[in-house]
């Protein structure tokens, strides 16, 4: 097990009806900016049970922010910040919402130049602007983290930002919310998060059997109650679990004292801010190939994920981490979801060395656990997924 | 899944050679008390580390805190604290001195008459006296949770407190203080912790499906790890993953959404302050009795513990879940701790009706997770385990 340092301080606030907490977790004398996506919250219910709970706050909205949150939307809610001095943020949406709003709070006490170099230049935050969220799509676990993921359309660019001051204050998760979710969503949801638990575990046997075993918990638990989400998202059971596992898959701890890969999610962003394909689909995409292409690497890991998460236990490790590798295929595809690039796109022709280009002009020279993915390896990667 | 709340701010610095980040984490201007126990920590190495990485701070010492923490001795500690002025704790231990610490922290800051009051009115406390710790002894969680448990000679009784202001601001876990921990404290604080999972897992199915994977995990890698760790402190894979794994079982993450019992830690902390014996031993003592004598309301979780955690998979409900209980014991054993409570005194008569009898006392009239476990069942159970 490797040395690793651990703090989450998000509070968290689950289970039927927990909306209405949402009075006591801000202070009373805040300004708030409640941020939102593209108005489902209108439609849905979870507004009016928002605005209900904030009724004795000063509140200011900003809706419009939309999937992969986009850097000239949120420049215009940063103004709205300074003009109005607020003083709280509130993000009521998915991980595009909070991760929108992590960046306002970072950028809200920013005294660079451009808000942008947050992202082109890798600045961690260590103090933002307060913040909570009231999560309505669960997936991307950014309501227990402190990362979030910006997109800009201008320069076709989707970049990472982070720090220990971006941790939401509280969180409130309603698992009620999902009945009201499309399955397209719900799919994504379940992929997304299933994908997060992958990067932090499938790279090569380190003895951190705490860590593997949680992993795997998260994984057997989003493979058993995927089918009765997709079939019934009033089925609460299933929702609690796929939400607090969706949660868990990327709050930091299974990450801790293991090696991680990531290369999964470098790959997808791109295949995203090139074609606009959704996150988790991009995942689904990439991930088979780059577990086929660095296959020596991850096969014993791979036969472990095979034996205890799908319950192979005949054959060679060969044997075993193949077949983990098809039952991952199976998976998606049970989903709805598509995992070759060409399902997406007929313009994928050039896409491999469109990548490769990109990620040595930013120096990204060596991803995953070994740090020896280069350009070159992730061209090869993404032709086997065209 | 039950609504929860779950908020554990405490920073974990975790690995070889931590304890020399220790000045990074207290206050540059603080004025610290290091408190120990009996003074194992001058013979192995940790005090030396402590006191260098203390080098540019303030420090009084407080040494002499005993298992089991005495009201008695942590009064004169309390004193120390108002005489001296002391702004920060620093807990060098095991369970009892951060437990013992615990208690500092709540009663230097509280305004009652009598400092008992804080456990025998079960005041909770919001905020204390900021505290970090360096863990000597991997067994009760206490390094990452808000609880603590002190004991009074003087009337043979040990009592809970806890509260949100009671988590360690910090606490360094480093694996290389398993290397001179004597045999009996090894077997002590793994069955410390396996049975802090048991109390919060081994009750009836509630489709909490995550949280009992992860319980699930715990136990096997405590299962796995035991042996290596009895036979090699300095097995440092093993070490590690022992020392994580007493921290997961009770640092909130696995009673959240669950119905959890801890009747086994009531009836067990009588025995120790009756007898005197070690706490892990009387969980030991304690728990086959209480899941024979409770066995219909939690046979089905028994047989799913036999099935996941003990690979038992021939048999009946019934017939698994007898095998279950007899597995843990036979784990316990392997380790060195008897489960009798016959094997610890020849005293015992009697012992039963007293517990019994100061249940009914305090009107602790139905523990356990459906608070039916009276006070003249839980004369059964311990009569049972005579």
């Amino acid at each position: 097990m490797n040395n690793f340092e651990f703090k989450n301080p998000t509070k968290i606030i689950f289970g039927k009806d927990s909306i209405a907490k949402l009075e006591n977790e801000i202070p009373k004398d805040a300004k708030v900016l409640m941020l939102y996506g593209g108005g489902s919250i209108k439609k849905n219910g979870i507004y009016d049970q928002v605005k209900k709970a904030l009724a004795n706050f000063t509140v200011i909205e900003f809706g419009g922010i939309p999937a992969n949150p986009e850097y000239s939307v949120l420049t215009e809610a940063l103004e709205v910040i300074k003009t109005e001095n607020i003083t709280y943020l509130l993000a009521v949406g998915g991980g595009s919402v909070i991760d929108g709003t992590k960046f306002l709070s970072a950028a809200a006490l920013y005294e660079g130049q451009s808000s942008w170099d947050i992202l082109a230049n890798k600045i961690r935050t260590d103090v933002g602007l307060p913040f909570g969220t009231v999560l309505t799509l669960p997936a991307t676990g950014s309501e227990m983290n402190s990362g979030a993921v910006i997109t800009r359309k201008e320069t076709q660019e989707k970049l990472g930002m982070g720090g220990p001051g971006l941790f939401p204050q509280f969180s409130i998760l309603d698992p009620q919310v999902i009945t009201s979710i499309p399955e397209r969503q719900l799919a994504n949801g379940l992929t997304d998060a299933f994908t997060h638990v992958l990067e932090q575990y499938m790279t090569y046997p380190d003895g951190a059997l705490l860590q593997d075993r949680f992993a795997e918990s998260i994984m057997q638990t989003l493979i058993e109650v995927a089918p009765r989400i997709i079939k019934d998202p009033t089925d609460y059971k299933a929702a609690s679990n796929f939400m607090w596992s969706c949660t868990m898959a990327l709050n930091g701890l299974i990450q801790k004292g293991v090696p991680t890969d990531w290369a999964i999610h470098a790959i997808g962003h791109e295949l995203t801010a090139l074609f606009g394909i959704d996150h988790a689909r991009t995942l689904a995409v990439i991930t088979p190939s780059h577990y086929k292409y660095n296959f020596e690497a991850k096969k014993e890991k791979l036969a472990q994920y095979a034996e205890r998460v799908w319950n192979i236990t005949e054959g060679s490790t060969d044997d075993k981490a193949y077949a983990a590798i098809e039952k991952t295929v199976a998976f998606f595809h049970e989903l709805g979801i598509d995992t070759k690039l060409s399902d997406y796109t007929k313009d994928y022709e050039g896409t491999a060395e469109t990548i490769a280009q990109r990620f040595t002009d930013r120096g990204w020279l060596g991803l995953g656990e070994h740090k020896d993915v280069s350009p070159d390896k992730v061209a090869e990667i993404v032709k086997m997924a065209y």
